[in-house]
């Protein structure tokens, strides 16, 4: 198999995404004779380096003899420039396949399998539907709490790993997702790190939502930061609210992320494995886990959070993490805004005491603070709740966010949307259900995340008392297509909102 | 979401096989207005005609502005022609997305869930990571039987369904496969059709193996036969040997298939509701399906073997169709030649009378077709068999033969390969071991199926004493690129070949 097969590189211009695909003429003689067809999966070598790609076979008029064509992703990911010469070959055999195949069949894996799945996931072996298929493969509850932890470790073990010198307790945060409008880390972040805490906090970008932690900070200051800056920052100031993508840590979850997103699926020990991989390549000794619980939350019943609650600090401890988990009320959105924008607005508010006790975002804010500084003091939850209490109410917490805001970078105004339209109730009554899942599409029509700008921001909550004709809420767009899209949605779907008579 | 999004058609020409991909620029108006981006799935309209891609996005230079590029099966699917205005939208929810989403979690699925799964899918609406993940949540055993009964009435009720007016009793049989060389199906239709069994044989083409039937009939007469055609067949015959792809049955099967085959992925309750269906919209009233067992085999072990056994006739019975089994010998290669024309060569010798009793080939062929007679008559399998055997013997399988060929086209020559390598024993001893599995991968090297000409010629069986020197097979190869492949690897698999002194 020495033969070489060499074709000229010309990148096409054209952007497949993640998924690497290059162009070879029908009457390509290296097609002819490997008996290559569109959608074959082939090795592409230059210079020692070998990408996986998908083939697309092109017509003639669309490239010179003996080229082969580049998507973006497989130009870049091959490292070669136009008209460097490269080598196509059979794709070499994947050796976790069998692996995979073994789960897909429902046997259990040990740590090699996994140690080999993941890194032939991380070398950009696999194909979209063979992670489609892992994902499948290991979805519900599939992976026993052996496998969860050989799957955090592998998924640690591939990327970097960033310590703290001089700081022997690091803490983080998390909340499993799906929740619109739950924006609680910027303000426990600002609370405990202005008691002292060291909380270098790393967020996604929006998944499935209409808006991640790391959207909603980016319409406030920097959150794109280099390794180094980073560390600055959390030198400067104990703690910094940054996009995590930015440091490579856990790259394996990015992957597995884009085909989860794609396929709207999240396994349950997938999703330990994620979160946990994360915050152990991160550098952290001490995480909470906030677990919201709403039929339309991520974790839809009482059941499946204790399952959560009971497998995530018993993975944490196999690999060396202090795990703390805090189930929350996930039943409706609790805060007022949705979208990136109009969540920092929020926070905002609360920070400088413009918002007062009746502010939902401010209670779950300070409890999730009072975890995580009970967690690190041990006075008992009543004095942490205390002295979160009075760290937000005397503005330390306000101060020590600012520092963070200027140590990332020039601090920003959150944009306004263009279009405002304010939704009226359609009856009196009260606010009895919200719905999440639905109430997140919606905003997603409106253009969040995208648009920093786009989502909606609520006049009511669930339990109030609404007149007819009293506004609901008010959806926010930046274009007018989007306000079409969105408004057509709510029509639709005007039972997101259960408005009934009495209590 | 009445806004018009118009945008000029032009063809690619990239061909994406069954992905359809279209390219929009990077500028694109609607790209921007939309919030589209690389691998985003969008529906494209166009005289009420609607299909679901993939979008690529393309540099400026790539294509003028206003415009929508079309890989060639999105441009099929459309049906649209250069120039034509499409209008691009966001792509409806695909409401069963939901169902295989129960499916994943581990829940049954009912009649209705599968229904519009199988719905979905016929409609091109799920993309391939979709299928992927349908494909592994009902791998393995992850189908109820029940679930089993409602994917084949499902896969059935969405394709052409095939009426033989005049017969009462139509007969099929089946091979579950994954055993190269096991060519009996020629042979059992000419003797059964022979003994007076209506049998309208419609065979697929090779999906992971070097040969299907479809392929080796190929070398022998026209196999692409319009339904019309196929019906005249019948009535002239009794028989037909063509391929089942031009008459659209079952037509879910073919996209399963294709992911199934990129996967190497087989699920009990995905063969059985593919085979079934088949077979269902074939017309079929009896069928047998043969299945082999052997380590390298499909069926692997005699547990799955039994299982699929209960499971067929089961299945079968719920939709109206009698079905037996017989589980066979799968250990070894059964014929003398792989890939199609020499697997067609075979045939021919044994229907002529030019190979004897010593035939593996010829002795399964009889075993078979005397179930096939007994199913049909009921004389007991001593009886049948001994009918069978005189069929052969007598000329009147092979004058039955020669009148199917030439019902269905012109009859030909199997072509004969270029390079013909024979291999040597390396020691003396005797064969007790040749995988099935590497032997195929061998004969797919060579270039088989595509070339027809391509494959292996065996000198040897298993069970037979060979000295060193002998010769152990022939590689048929037709270009000298696939030549060297196929014998490097070889090379690296000898024991792919297990030869042992003693007995």
């Amino acid at each position: 198999m020495e033969k070489k097969h060499l074709l000229t590189a010309m990148k096409m211009g054209i952007d497949t995404h993640q998924e690497p695909v290059v162009y070879m003429r029908s009457d390509c003689h290296i097609c002819r004779a490997e008996g290559l067809v569109a959608s074959s999966r082939v090795a592409v070598e230059s210079d020692g380096q070998v990408i996986i790609a998908t083939l697309n076979v092109v017509a003639k008029h669309v490239m010179p003899h003996h080229h082969i064509g580049f998507s973006d992703v497989a130009f870049q990911r091959l490292g070669v420039a136009n008209g460097d010469q490269v080598q196509v070959k059979h794709v070499p055999l994947v050796p976790s396949l069998s692996a995979l195949r073994k789960k897909i069949y429902g046997h259990e894996l040990n740590d090699r399998d996994i140690r080999s799945i993941i890194s032939d996931i991380r070398a950009h072996h696999y194909s979209d539907i063979e992670i489609a298929s892992f994902l499948t493969a290991c979805a519900g509850q599939r992976l026993s709490s052996i496998e969860i932890i050989a799957l955090t470790r592998a998924m640690v073990d591939c990327g970097k790993r960033l310590t703290w010198p001089g700081h022997e307790r690091v803490f983080d945060k998390h909340c499993v997702g799906g929740l619109p409008g739950n924006r609680t880390t910027p303000l426990v972040v600002a609370i405990v790190s202005a008691a002292g805490l060291v909380i270098p906090k790393t967020s996604s970008r929006a998944i499935t939502s209409p808006a991640g932690t790391a959207d909603t900070m980016e319409t406030l200051t920097t959150v794109d930061l280099k390794l180094t800056q980073l560390q600055t920052v959390v030198e400067q100031t104990g703690a910094c609210l940054a996009w995590g993508g930015a440091v490579s840590l856990s790259p394996v979850d990015e992957v597995l992320i884009r085909v989860e997103r794609a396929l709207d699926l999240d396994g349950e020990g997938q999703l330990i494995a994620s979160v946990l991989s994360k915050k152990i390549a991160a550098g952290s000794t001490h995480v909470l886990i906030d677990i919201p619980v709403g039929e339309t939350a991520k974790v839809r019943n009482q059941e499946d959070a204790y399952r959560l609650a009971e497998l995530f600090p018993l993975v944490g401890l196999a690999l060396g993490l202090n795990v703390r988990c805090v189930i929350t009320d996930g039943s409706h959105p609790i805060g007022l805004g949705i979208g990136p924008a109009e969540e920092a607005r929020e926070i905002l508010a609360i920070l400088k005491g413009d918002v007062g006790p009746t502010s939902e975002l401010r209670t779950r804010a300070l409890q999730l603070s009072a975890e995580l500084l009970d967690f690190a003091f041990g006075e008992g939850l009543d004095a942490a709740l205390a002295q979160a209490t009075q760290l937000l109410d005397s503005g330390a917490a306000w101060a020590q966010f600012e520092r963070i805001l200027q140590a990332q970078g020039p601090v920003k105004i959150p944009p306004t949307a263009k279009h405002q339209q304010v939704q009226y109730a359609r009856r009196s009554g009260r606010v009895l259900r919200i719905d999440n899942r639905r109430l997140a599409r919606l905003a997603k029509l409106a253009g969040a995340p995208n648009e920093a700008s786009a989502g909606l921001r609520f006049h009511v909550s669930v339990g109030d008392w609404v007149e007819e004709g009293a506004p609901l809420f008010t959806l926010l767009t930046q274009s007018l297509g989007e306000r079409d899209y969105a408004l057509a949605y709510y029509r639709e779907n005007l039972d997101m909102f259960v408005i009934t008579d009495g209590l």
